[in-house]
């Protein structure tokens, strides 16, 4: 289902070209300072408009529209949506004809019977992921002294990134990128043994994030190849602190104190500007596609942040239902 | 909390040394045939007993106590359990004082409270997967003609996995592993956009195995550093087949009909032969610490079974969901 | 939490003086035929007009926002918003000194630490129903032959409705009103045995609408002076059909094939014209309490549509789920 | 799904003549002393032996396999098994053939395509309640000084319960009967608005018993007939304590601090002495059955613990969800 989350439950909904987009939080403890202004810096981190990035911006301009009085949340649900201005009614049954290379326009056809939104991805859009910074904002405001940091380490396998994206523009072609998250000032006891570990549930809210394919925590899979004498992190102190960290300040599916560190491998942009071969269901038989228009060059520019906010959603949710006890 | 699933749903309980662990499947449709029997194979898989493995090997004899009449599943709560033999009461007040490090020792005294069961792990315990291995064998058979095979491709870095693990025998070291599954005959459709996406359910179970510290699917780490023009599958016929699968069979979060294929890094085992550095919260001071006994040296031998069912629940939960329509 | 529903989901938004109300659907299956008109029929049963109902009359236009393309649900969550207009700000400040009796201010006081919006009763209100009418409107057309149908059969104990309506404007107070809920041409075998079955999702929802006070299914309260063979539906056929329905075609929590019939009393309107005496937080002692305004004479006039609405979400939600099978 | 709550979540399994049934609990805080004797007093006051009950006595002898460690709750999950001693095999197949009324036998065999287990009720006995039962009592523990007592106020419409009982003992027939909870000691706070208030979460739970026909909180199915100005309770001091309380300590889905009073009617046993028409799908018409074996006459003599153990499972649950803040 489209939802996420136990005590701190996020529910997104909205379409790339649809009438409004949105986030419904349910389980926001009342009493947080709310304004439209507090989404501004991470928007403004996850809009287009760098080199690499596609060039249509849109100004995503949040309503908070039920659960903020006075501005303080009020604990009913919160909700947080964007009108989608500047739609443009376009042709879309090629995308029926000979679905995109790397979108979903061939899964969402076959899942929904062909009755999905096909306007500019429609569900599937990155765009929806709005909700998702939208609600990591808040989130980031019930984790207090904890803080979640992401960024884009390296880009098409470079960490000259800015370099490999010009590259990439200068070849029509897209890349892909790393993202590594720390979360510092972690308390000690989050997450579950077994399905509910911080690992699992960090990884599974990653994984809603489009254009990722991977996750490691820690050591990763570098602990493939590693002895227990090296990968133990042997403790060093009274407040749990480690010598080394390669279980990601996780044992157990439970916060140890250390940080929590892992990496994100985002796929190249499906949409490039090269053409492609692939099938064709008009005419039965794979053909050329030349995807028109502009696009992100390196969507992983723009992801970071969200993969920031997906992280804070989880960890507010850990930390709603730990100061149960 | 301890469950997973949304139709097909999983819980598991238990500890190391209590008197039964088991778990309860919510959801598995009648007319499933299931006897004791059928659990024998993949228990086999995942016990100890080989080089490299734990010497002290449990009989893992289930009892399905509920849910199945007459040979076939009912409908009803499908419950197995497991006596735990042989349990020996021993004296735990070390694990208090000196966490084992890259165990669950500390981090699970102090979330909750010092009273959780310390004995053998208690369920922290490797042990407590058995119920995931149960689940899934009733999983495989809910899956049809979908086959989920995991096997370990790596261990300590090598290919040559029984050298590699006599090497580490002989350090009274231990060594990680690498494990890849792949899902063939895979249907179109299942899995949702964005949080209950294919790849998130499964990363999530994933992750609920004890010692998994990754996952990356199809492309994975790599796709970070290619170009889009590399990495997009073209599709080649009407089935929707590709020929590349760098999305391991998935876009927009939703299966293409192409297989799902996934790696995991398993840590080395946390319990070595050989004295380790850590805290002493008695003594308030770094200490040497010597786990006596016999472990595990690749823990990561025993685990493809876990990966192969734990997947396998999660098309099964992903398959009912999908029948509905 | 503020969602109902295991396969069609329903969370419902909103304030009674805030910008925007709604209610976010996850699980509805594509290809659906919906418009704003669908919905026309249903709120003008639940709005207000009639004698004994508030003359503030709201428009309650919907707007369809997410999950419906070109006329046709899309199976993404499919959200409809009502923009509040004619919004006056008015002082609340009375609320937090004297709560009205028999409404939640205080309680919504104390649970949100005074943070909740207390604005013609906030999140509270029964304006936020709408949402619930308007998934119901979704969840008819999923019922297929299915017919859902409330009605009020009495008000202030009186089968004359209008008449009882007629004196209690007269006396400036409020006056209850007994609903009686049918479902006919039901399928056998919706719900579960135990926490999921019919009854127990049914009397769930119908509890979500505010003022009502009980709810009891066919021989309800007169089965605790029945005798068995009394009490005992005799099945005449082979689709089931009993001679009476006792049961209200539920037994064991599972749909029998016969009609589902329940009734549900409405208490009378809590905001009355009469002077009222109750605890004034400021003053410290009991005071007298006078509601300025109009207001609903017998909401249980307006309630049979929402809890028409509600019901159908339950048998959609319980018909989605079975048809996994 | 055969589980109930959020974070104090109970699932039940088992059949009447199968080899184990059970509770696991997930979400029991840990430090809880908790052995099988607590459970005696409960499962006495449960179990058949005085008059008007079966003659058929079970030993209902509880074992607690995982969540307990030196006589405290550990924190993971916590499962309470009975063995089911002295089942006989016997011939179930006139079940098939003329299903008994008011029995789920009809329904069961048509939701799970004759799969289910048969033999006593099997999952839909009412056997299975004893896992409420034990899950109640560890409820109890959290509540604290919150109280919850359910009594039998009449059965077969009198107050003389004994009378009565025995008048149906004479007559080879059934007798249903009316208990109220209350619950006292009530804190302020517990319940959501809509779809989890405190009525709708009980409500819920109440059905999950096997035999109530309906349930009414304060004024009930009396606030039909009754005028606003009688049925509002005015706060009558800081505490929010009411001088009335048709409310139910309950406003806006939300404790208020006052008893929480609740009315159930359990219907006459199925089961009777006595012949009774039924039809019967072997011969294709309507023929005289007569059930073997002797039966409780009067059930509801045996349901208030289980209503008691059901209602405080639920206020455990709101309590635990509400320390979060």
């Amino acid at each position: 289902m489209n939802s996420f989350g136990h005590m701190f439950r996020v529910s997104i909904f909205g379409e790339s070209h649809g009438i409004q987009i949105g986030v419904v939080i349910d389980g926001c403890p009342p009493g947080i300072a709310l304004t439209e202004d507090d989404l501004k810096e991470d928007f403004a981190r996850r809009r287009a408009g760098g080199r690499g990035t596609t060039p249509r911006v849109e100004p995503d301009i949040p309503s908070i529209v039920s659960g903020v009085f006075q501005g303080k949340t009020t604990g009913a649900p919160l909700t947080i949506v964007f009108e989608n201005t500047n739609i443009k009614s376009g042709d879309y049954s090629n995308l029926w004809d000979q679905p995109r290379p790397g979108h979903a326009d061939y899964t969402a056809q076959q899942k929904y019977s062909g009755y999905n939104d096909p306007r500019g991805g429609g569900h599937f859009s990155g765009r929806i992921t709005l909700g998702i910074v939208a609600a990591g904002v808040v989130a980031k405001k019930i984790l207090g002294s904890v803080s979640v940091t992401a960024t884009l380490i390296e880009a098409g396998g470079s960490k000259d990134i800015a370099a490999a994206v010009e590259a990439a523009i200068e070849a029509k072609d897209s890349i892909g990128g790393l993202i590594e998250c720390r979360c510092t000032n972690m308390p000690v006891g989050l997450g579950e043994p077994f399905f509910d570990s911080a690992e699992a549930l960090i990884a599974h809210m990653v994984f809603a994030v489009p254009a990722t394919r991977g996750i490691e925590f820690g050591s990763g899979f570098a602990s493939a190849s590693m002895k227990g004498s090296e990968h133990n992190d042997c403790i060093t102190d009274e407040e749990g602190k480690t010598a080394t960290n390669n279980a990601s300040g996780i044992n157990g599916g439970i916060t140890n104190g250390n940080d929590i560190v892992f990496r994100v491998p985002i796929k190249p942009t499906s949409s490039i500007g090269l053409p492609q071969d692939t099938y064709n269901f008009k005419e039965k038989s794979v053909s050329t596609l030349l995807i028109e228009g502009r696009h992100d060059v390196c969507i992983a520019i723009r992801i970071p942040v969200v993969i920031e906010c997906a992280t804070a959603i989880v960890l507010a949710d850990l930390m709603l239902r730990e100061r149960r006890g």
